[in-house]
Order: structure tokens, then sequence, then C-alpha cells
């Protein structure tokens, strides 16, 4: 790959931050990379614009948006006195920029159906170590600081924490498109309480009320956006369209699609196979949300009913109704709802399992199993928020909450 | 009075919701009446913007900006289906327009020296009654809404309840105004989820993260803003400054003031008084912000020590320093202070008592003792937010919370 | 259709006016129904997403933000004494809400290749009627303000001319997604100045700043979005990519499509074939942005270098460079260019035409032809902004300004 | 004065930029001094919140503002190659913090009253002067920079240059609390177009529509706020009671005032008396909004007929009538108003005069005289705006535009 050279000061437009800037050469040949241009094809909620109308926003736009942060953050620490190298801010930035390049479209669905069992930070790693090839190796300090395998941990804090600048984005980011104004966050208010203590990030004691802000914003967006009924819904369904496609695809039967998805319906891959042969990265490369829907949009007019129907469902928005309960659904009721829609679209073979969803969703606001975030004193001790928080029970959000659902054709009812 | 005839359509401009429509005669005249224009003179916080310097906004702009919400809450409440006339909407709005109207400048610090005792409210009916009767009666209904002696109580709720449209302004309002956005609460969403239910105003239950959240944001609002260390020491000077002047104004000592200023000065009236004489009311009203920093101003060069020293401070903005903390200070630690202030400044007669503040503060984010706020099920029941939430532990928010902290001069440690 | 009967108030979140609430049935079902929600899958500005990487706002926004902006003015116009039936209310809104209903994806490449010479808004026209029917002519009202054969012309204006509000919400929309904040238009503000004139639209005379602004950000969204140079090049690469597939379609070759597409590039219709095969037009209505892209990704492997090269040039976003300036291109630079890229790429058959694009666009800000913004003053006489403007010299901008571009590979240079 | 240390890293609350960092500490100290902090109590805009009822921010949080935006002008001008020393940067910052540090309270009528003839520009460099020596010196580069003898030339144009930062902030910031957002300046993407030609502030020539936007945005914010015909009756009562009060002073009167109001109503002071006395600048320095407005509350109740009736007619906001023309007004008009308020008020010793008032405004929106905006274009060569933009026809703008206006009290009509 050519690196051209480009002029030092580049300026994006981006509606939450007003600029993104970007200083480095480096990261504008990032940008141009074809790998990393796919994700603007990439929405950033999958199927969420199907209740909130504007969030059409992509990975490629959070993408940026996170390493804008970050480019804040370093600045912040430097400032508090932190030393941190041009050459570990450019790590830094490369590492967030790429942290969710192995996303596919609608991961969630895909990770359940045609890549089953292949986690998107695996196939992140894989990229990252492809372009650094293609770069002669620019990238090694940044895979280093990705993997946590660099020695100032603080680094890789910023790129994967319960405070790092990628949920820092996404949240506000979600927020503003959705137009969910609660769960907006004050980004730059927490940027500017950023510490270092004990090599990791820490956040300035009078930033309290930010943080515990932070944690109530953003277990709003999980209830309100993230996990939102009807989005469940419509990412299930999703799942069961392309479960059924790739049973029909596997039993022979022909499918519209284009090269990439049909590749990947017609087989099953492991992570050993992308490792063992590189043109898979590249065809998984090729997919994107344009495939997805694309194939859905014909599949509307398939053969085989349940693929049909649930194509067409989605399609038009016509999605299944969905009942959400903190208690399993018995046996009892899902198989008589089962019972109705195999009667009522006439199904045979089993296909009434593709239109009846039970599954289970789980959620907690704050973690610090492993390191939560510190709150730094002004003697310099830093505690958890959990116990920093002197009104605010903390210790509940925590908790891990189990919600039940059921998704069934409104017709049946 | 003279009624003058209006155009239909008045706009006002408001940073917050882009504009203020009045929409009817009476409120227009009452907009204009001087008790109604002497609140564009009176500070929304006081002094806090010592602390935060955009927070300059007035009662006048907060009591438009909660006559709009009612407003817009009234017209919701109405396309929910039920019924609210045309005089009710009118008197709700005027109720909200004036039930800030007893304030004096600097509230706080007037309520605890020279109209000690008399709280805002109760000169707030008072006002209203005297306007009424210029008014011939126009404003009965609004009085009775106000006071809770209106048979649809969901319409005082709209004035006065956990969830009513003076706070709804005041935290969007002081949130904007001081830049601290955390505070900010989603004033049109929750507007929107507004029900009526067993004559009281509900939230329906989807509306319940952003209950919430307005619970969390208006605690964030108390501790960083309301009840700010440093808007408490500017805010204690003060009474200390006015108690000083008073104490000198009672021994006879001449005080640069304004008329009505003086008149309080020199005397100590009662509600009784109020009431009995309808020009002491008169005389409050000419009292703002004006009179009361226009004479500090000279104070700052007057012959007594702690009066002068003091006035000083405050006009310079070299406050007093501040120490909380959640037990309270031994009697030791303050003897201990006021000795080495009154060495280090040379005072004499016990002087040395206004330079040290010791007092306490409270708050708790949610109450309801009372009547809480109370979520609206789809089957029509109501329950309070405390039991509605399942994840949030929302008892600890009606816990009291109680910090002390003392004051002192600077120059001393 | 089936009525299904709703509940009275919904509401979508809308990240530009907070919330848009729809109060009528007919509107909901309107909403859901399939011709509609294909507009969810129809990007407002084709491809500006890359330029402006949030820009990925649908038509159906646009259409909903339009309806709401109509609500709006319609309230206020009742509130300045203007008579408008709830029918009308309703059936104004159907009319905005409906009259982009007959754009494809990327209309502007569509309308120049695969459906040459059919105008969207004769598509609009006709998917209209065709609703009409499934709605047994409850969109008859509607269909008469839209083709502006209704008696009150100012409920036309509202959805067609110089101040509509089809313009007051792309602007606003366009500019917020985008992050272009000078172009920002305060809608609300020109709403409030809203009145009407012998049946037709007019301004306020103290709107004239507004207006004025209105104008200006409107010429800047032309220059900084509209016709961006980035922009204007990936939109006629898209034109060509369609152009050299639709001949390879033609001279028999196979290429992977969806079936609408297929049909389209197989076939050349004109309007007369829409309106006499039904089944035409539900064709025309399953094509999207899915459709479009879908393909091209594909052909970016296909056989002919043209089909390959531009589409994965497009793919990559390795765009056409482009040069625009005030005067025409001679034929000799063109000629120069075409021999370089036919060498460079190793070309035949006259396929370099493809790679180079010679094209003009024109804009004026403000055309006053047939009916321009008038400002109504106190005396209730109407004047063009032009004449009223005292000193902005507005006729130049009616002036058309013309400016040539060429785009070509930058591999050439 | 002591220079006390400070932490390194201090964060100011702003509502438009989110967060003013404060980094260094002369700045901190000059922010302490009880001559900046004066300017807590002089209002931005005088009289302005009489129509925009949130147009009460303070020269002091405008002079910060300003400092900001002078900070964030300097790194991106430095990230564009120009050499800035740290030295340079602070310097500029403190001449634009101080830039304003001479105005009085309601800066107009008190230039034309009580220190007629002295302009605030002319004070600046006193109070500039002044604190220099009590700083040792450390701001002679500021003065330097501030009076144009710095050899950086585009340093001083920073602070003062139809592009300066003083603009860019008053703009924004005016727009901002009036409410009025048409007026608003996307700043941030003006400040990334800076650059510097031939020792000269220049805009980089793709910045054409957002210095087009600008020069708008300025003329719009002149009438609809600067300029308004409101505004304009209010400060010019302003100026009618100063003068009156004054007349009354010289005639021995007794006033209501405070001490440094008194000294400047008893006497005429030139800017020789203000250099010849050090000890009249600290008078100056005790003058703001309080001690005006303080004093014309009283004076409200003073036995002259004509300082009572307009101080009645300020402080409860009826304002005297306005009409505003292009033509000047007949004498005979101006005394048939005359008559009419001798008559209605029973006025005599001429005291009519103060109650009409007969000026004029005048405004250009953009001014190049000297040196106007610069566009820099790719090829290195700066063309003022005027040539540059080559569609609105921008000499138009240059033109001064003058009204003419009478005021007098609404009763007599």
């Amino acid at each position: 790959m050519k690196h051209q050279s480009t002029n030092k000061f580049k300026i994006l437009n981006d509606p939450i931050y007003g600029f993104i800037s970007i200083q480095n050469e480096i990261i504008f040949d990032l940008l141009e990379h074809p790998y990393f241009q796919r994700l603007r094809r990439i929405s950033q909620l999958g199927l969420t614009y199907l209740v909130y109308p504007g969030a059409y926003h992509t990975r490629f736009h959070h993408a940026l948006g996170a390493m804008h942060l970050t480019q804040r953050a370093i600045e912040i620490l430097r400032a508090k006195g932190h030393e941190i190298t041009e050459e570990e801010k450019v790590a830094t930035q490369i590492a967030i920029l790429l942290h969710d390049i192995g996303h596919g479209p609608f991961s969630h669905a895909l990770e359940n159906t045609v890549v089953k069992g292949i986690h998107h930070e695996e196939l992140s790693t894989l990229f990252m170590e492809r372009i650094n090839k293609e770069f002669d190796g620019k990238l090694t300090m940044a895979i280093s600081i990705f993997t946590n395998n660099y020695p100032k941990k603080f680094l890789h804090d910023l790129i994967s924490s319960q405070l790092d600048m990628d949920r820092l984005d996404y949240l506000r980011r979600d927020s503003f498109y959705t137009g969910v104004t609660e769960g907006a966050i004050n980004s730059e208010r927490l940027l500017t309480m950023l510490n270092v203590h004990n090599d990791h990030l820490v956040i300035d004691s009078k930033g309290i009320y930010s943080v515990e802000k932070f944690i109530v914003a953003r277990r709003l967006m999980y209830w309100q956006v993230y996990l939102h009924k009807t989005v469940l819904s419509a990412e299930f369904m999703l799942v069961n369209i392309l479960r059924k496609a790739r049973n029909l695809a596997l039993n022979g039967e022909s499918l519209f699609a284009s090269s990439p998805l049909k590749l990947f319906l017609n087989n099953q891959y492991t992570l050993q196979d992308f490792k063992a042969d590189p043109d898979l990265l590249d065809q998984f490369a090729k997919l994107d949300d344009y495939d997805i829907l694309g194939a859905i949009k014909e599949w509307a007019h398939h053969g085989n009913d349940a693929l049909r129907l649930l194509s067409q469902m989605l399609v038009d928005r016509k999605l299944l109704k969905i009942e959400l309960q903190n208690e399993a659904f018995s046996n009892a009721h899902i198989e008589h709802l089962k019972q109705k829609v195999k009667d009522h679209f006439n199904l045979q073979n089993g296909e009434e399992n593709f239109f009846i969803i039970q599954e289970q969703i789980s959620n907690h606001a704050y973690n610090n199993k492993d390191f939560g975030i510190q709150l730094l004193n002004k003697q310099g001790e830093a505690r958890d928020i959990l116990d920093a928080s002197d009104q605010l029970d903390m210790n509940h959000l925590t908790k891990v909450v189990t919600k039940h659902f059921v998704c069934y054709p409104a017709e049946i009812v």
C-alpha cells in the first residue's frame, strides 16, 4: 500500500463534537483502507432504526468519535503531568480506531448464525495483524495496547474498561441519533476528570456525580434502547431468518445471495479456519448490511414458507409481538403458541418453530469484578465508586437483571 | 389598572424552549405589572454566579418558563382525554406564573435576616390577593388552585408536587445557565408522560427511566449547584453582612441604603404586620438585588470592621474558606478559629463571630411522605416510583443526608 | 387494508424536534403502509455520507419531520384567525407526508438511467392514487391539495412553495446530520411568522431577517453539501455505473441484481407504462438503496472492466478526482483525459468514456418567478422579499450560477 | 499583590463552549483581581434584557469566552506551522482578557453623560498599565499586542480586526443568551479556517461560505438585537435620566447615589484627569450596574418631575414608544410632540425635552476600509471577501445604513 502524503490538518464534520481533526498520516491511511471503509456500511445499532428512526449512524462514525475522545483524553492526561509519548498517543488512537473492525453486519445475529462462535474481538485482532503486515509493522504498538500487553496499562484502559472511550462515545452517539436525550452523558466533563493512579485510569473524586450519572444513563440506554422490546423482536427475527436460510442452503436449496454471503451460508467456519486461510477474512470483509438486507428483501418471495413470511414481515416492519417478564415462560404456553402459528399459517415440518422466539436477556449497569471505576481523592487514594458514593446504593447496580421474553405473530392472538 | 387590548399572538424568546407564546390577555397584563416586572431584578440562584459565571438568569424568566411548561402539560392532558376548561387552563397558568412572586432578593439570606420568619410563599399569597383586587377578582380561581382549594387537585399538582412544572423548569434552566449539563432533564419527554389518576398527576409507567433520571439529576444539581461549597460560603457571608448591618442599624448607626432596605433594616416586621399594613407589601416589592448589593458595595467602606471587611470580601470575591464534613465540628475547633480571626484582624466586641460560620445542610433526593411520584401502568393502577423501580434502590434516595460545615477567612490558616 | 384502532397519543423520537406526535389514525395507517415503510431504506441525501459521515438519515424521517412542521404551522395559522378545518389539517399533513413517496433510491442517478425521464413527483401522485383506492377515497382531499386543485391555495403553499415545510425540514435536517451547522435554520421562528394573505402563505414583515437568513443558509447548503465536489463525483460515478450495467444488461450480459432491479435494468419504461400496468409501480416500490449498492458490491468483481473498476472505486471510496470551474472545459482537454485513461487502464470499445465525466451544475439561491416569499406588513400589504429587503441585494440571489466540472481517475495525473 | 500558586488545570463551566480551561498562573491572578471581578457586575448588553429576558450575561463571561477562543485559535495557527511562543500565547490571551476592562456600566449611556468623551478603550489601556505595575511588568508584551505595537501583527488581529476573537465570542454569546438563534455563528468552524498571510490573520478560501454567513449573521444581530427598537428606547431613556440627574447634581440638588456615582455626577472629568489622578481610576472601577440602577430606583421617588417619571418608567418597563424611519423627522413633528408631553404631564422649565428623544443610528455589516477579511487561496494569494465572493453582492454590505428615530411617551397618542 502506498502511503500518500497528506496535508497536515484534516477535519471531518461530526454533528456531536463539531469537528474531528486527523493529525497523523498513518491514521489517514487507515481511514482510507477498504477494511475500514466497509464500516460505513455497517449500522452501529443494527435494526434499532426500526424503533428510533434517526439511528442510522455507522460503526465508521463511532470509531472516529472514539478516536477523537482518546485524543482529547491523552491531551488532558498529559496536562496533568502523565508522560505519554507521541508514538504512544498515535498507537492508542489506532487501537481504538480499529477496536471494532472485526464487526460484521448485525453482529449479534451473525455471531449466532453464519459465523457462529466467532467473536468480533478475535476478528478485530486478525484484521489488525493483517493490516500491520501491509503497513510494515507500524501497528505493532497499537496491537500491544489493544491486547493489553503494553506496559502502560492505563492506555489499554482508554480502549477497554468500565469508563473507556468506546463507551463514552457510543453512549453519547446512540443517545444523540436515537433522540433518547436522557441517555446523553457529558463526555467532555468526564474527560477533564480523567487521571492515572497505579498505572490505571481513574477519575478525580470531584467527578463522583458525573460518574453516577454516567452509570444511570448507561442503564437507561440499555433498557430504553439496546434492549428495547421491539428491537429485540426485530433482531431475533433476523436470527431466525438467517438460521432458516442457512438450513435451506445446507440442504442444497438455491438462495439469492451475494457471493460472500453465499459462502458463509453454505459453510461453517471456525476461528481456526480464519487463521489458516487469509482469503476467508477478505471474504468476511466483503459482508455488510447490504448483503444481509438485500438478500432478505429477495427472500420475501422465496418458496419456503418460514423464510418468505419472516422476511416479508421484517421488510414491511410487521414485527412479531413480544412479551417480557421476570420469570421464564412455561413450556405449555410456548407449545400452545406454536400450535396456533402452525394452524394459522398452515405450516409443516416444524417451520412454526421459527415464528416463536423464546429467549432471555440480562444486564447489569455496573460491573467491578475485574477493575471498576476508581475515584481518586486529593490524598492520592483510589476507591471504587461503589465505596465512594455515599448516597446511591450502587451495589444494586452490579446485580444482574434477567428478563425472559417470547415473540409470536400478532395474527394468532 | 387599565387592561389594554393586545395582539393575540405574542412571543418571547427563550434560549431553552425557543419561544414562549402568550395566548391570553390577562397573562399579558400580569406580566406588565410592576410586582411581576421586579422579578427581572431578582436572580434565580442568588450568588451562584460567583461559581457558575453564566447563572444570572432571573425569577422573571423562570416564572415564564414554568408557565410555558404548564401550558404544554395541559394540552397533553387534554389530548389524553382529561377535561380542563379554558378558564381552568388560564387559572393554572396564572397560579404558576405568580407562585414565586413573594420572593425577595437573595431569599434565603433575607428570610434569615431582614424579613425573618416570613416565608416567601405566604408573601406570594398576599401579592396574589392584592393583584386580584386590582383585577376585579379575575385571579380567584388561580388563587384557589395555588392554595390547593380547587376541586381538581391535579391542577395544583402541576404547581406544587414532586414533579411539578416549577421543578421541571428550574432544574432545566439552572442546568442550562450554569452549564452543569449533567443536571439537564428532558422536560419535553416527561411532559408527554403526564397523566391523571384519582385526581392526581401521575406518570405513564413507560416513563419510569425518565423519572429515575429526573431524580438522579435533581440530586446531582443539589450537590453540584444548589449546595455547592463556594455558593454556601458566599450566601452565608451575605447573611452575616445583613445581620451585622441590621445590628448597626438598630443601634442607630447610619448606613447607606435605599429607602425600602432602610425600612426593613430598621424594623422587624411580622407576617401580621404585612397583612395589617398594605403599604408594607409595596415597600417589600421595591426590594431587589440592586438594593442589597448596592448597599454592600458602599458598606465595603464603612467604619465598622466586620461590616467593612465582609462586604469587601464579598464584592471582590475573596470568599471565606469552607470545610464540609459528615460530623459536627467540635466547639474547641470553632473557638480556636474565632480566636485566630480575632487576633489576625484585631477585632473587638465579639465581631470575630461574624467571620466564622458554622452551619449544616440537609437534602434528600426524593420525598414521598405526602404524595410521591406515581407511575400509572396499563392496567390503570398507580404505584409510587419507589415500589415500581425494580433495580435502583430508590429508598436510599429518600434518606436525608446532612453535612456540617464551617467557614473562616483564608488568611488565618 | 384493515384500519386497526390505535392509542390516541403516539410519539416518535426525533433528534431534531424532540418528539413528533401522531394525532390521527389514518396517519398511523399510512406510516405502516409498505410503500411508506420502504422510505426507511432510502437515504435522503444519496451518497452524501461519503463526505459527511453522519448523513445517513432517510426519506422516512424527513417526511415525518415535514409533517410535524405542517402540524405546527397549521396550529399557528389557526391561532392567527385563519380557518382550517380538522379535515383540511389532516389532508395537508397527509399531502406533505406523501409528497416524496415517489422517490426511488439515489433519485438523481435513477432518473438519469433506469427510470429515465420519469420524475419522482409524477410517481408520488401515482402512489397516492393507489393508496387512495386502498383507503376508500380518504386521501382525496390530500391529493387535491398536493396537486394544487384545492380552493385554499395556501395549504398547497405549505407543501410546495419557496418557503414550504419540505424545505424547512430538509434544510434543518440535512444541516443537523451533516454537521454543517451554518446551514441550520430556525424553523420554529419562521413558523411563528407564517401568515396568510390573498389566499397565499406569507411571512409577517418582522420576519425579514429570518427570511434573509433562510435564503443565505439555503445557498450555503447548496454549495457546501448538495453540490459538494466530492458528492458530485460520487453521484455521477453512480450514474455511469448504472448506465454501463444497463448497456450490458440490454446486450444480454448476465448481471447480479435483485429481481426489481433486474426488471428495470432490462427494460425501458415510460410514465405511460406505469399508468397502464399497476404491477410496475409495485416493482418500483421494491427498489431501494439495498438493491443498488448490493448490486454494485457484486459488480466490483464483474468481468467488464468499466463496470468492475468503477464499482470497486465507489465501494472503496476511491472516487474520481473532480475539477470545477466557471467556464466549460475544452474538447481537447476532455479528449486528452480520455486517451490517458484508455492507456492507463488498457481499455477498449470506448469504455474510457465511463471514466471521464463532463457535466455542469446550476443553482440559484432564490427563485421568485412564479411566486416568491412575500412579506406582510402591518398595513396588510405583501411585498416580495426582493423588494422588502432594504440592504442585501437579493436580486443577486435570483441569478443562476452555473459551474462546469470534469471528473477523472486520480491515477492518470 | 501576592501571586499564590495554583493547581495547573483549572476549569470553568461555560454553557457555550462546555468548559474553559485556565492554563496559566498569571491568568488566574488576573481573573481574581478586583478590576476584573467588577466585570461580573456589568451586563454585556446593557438593558437588552428588557427585550430578551435571557440576556443577563456579563462582560466577565464574555472576556473569558474570548480568551478561550484565542487559546484555540493559537493552537490551530501553531498546528498550521506558524510559530507562536508560549510567552506570546499568554500575552495574547491576556490582551483579549483585558480588552474590555475599561467598560463602565451601560457604556453607551455613561460615555454620553457622566464620563463624556472618554472612550472605554482608553480606559482599558489605563487599567492595563496600572495592573502591569502591580504585576512587575508581566503585562508589557500583552499591552504591546493590544496597542498594536508588537511586531507579529496577526496577534493583534486576534484581538481587534474584522474577524477577531472578541466578535466571534460576542456574536455567539449574545445569540445564545438572547435566544436569537439565527445570529449564531459557528465559531469552531471559523477557527479551523484561520491562517496567517503577510503577517495578518486570514481565512482559508474554503471558509468563504462561513465568512459570508458570519457577515450576514452579524448584520442580523445588529438589527434584531443591538439596534432593536425597544432596546434603543430603553438605552436613550437611561441617557436622559443620567443627563437630568447630572443637571440637578450640578445645580446642587441632593440625589441618592453611591459615592463613586456621586463623584462622577458632580464633576466632569477628562481623560487627562484620569491620567493625572490615579485615584480617579479606582473610583471609576467601583462603578457598575448596581450603582446606576440602584440610584434610578430611588430617583423614581425624587421631587423633580422629569427625573421621577422617567426613572419610574424605566423601572416598571413602561418604555417610551419609538418610531423608526429612513428620513429625519421634521422639526414641526418634534415640537408638536414636545408640546403634547408638556401639556399631558404638566411640565415646566423645558423638562418636556427629556421625554422626547430624537436620534439616529447607523450600521454597516462589513467594513474593509483599513483591512477587511482576507481569504487565502491554495496558491497562497489573499483577496478581500468582497472580491472573492462570486455571488452575494458583498459591496452592499459595506454601505452605511442610517435610520432616524423618535421616542415619546405612549400616553400622548
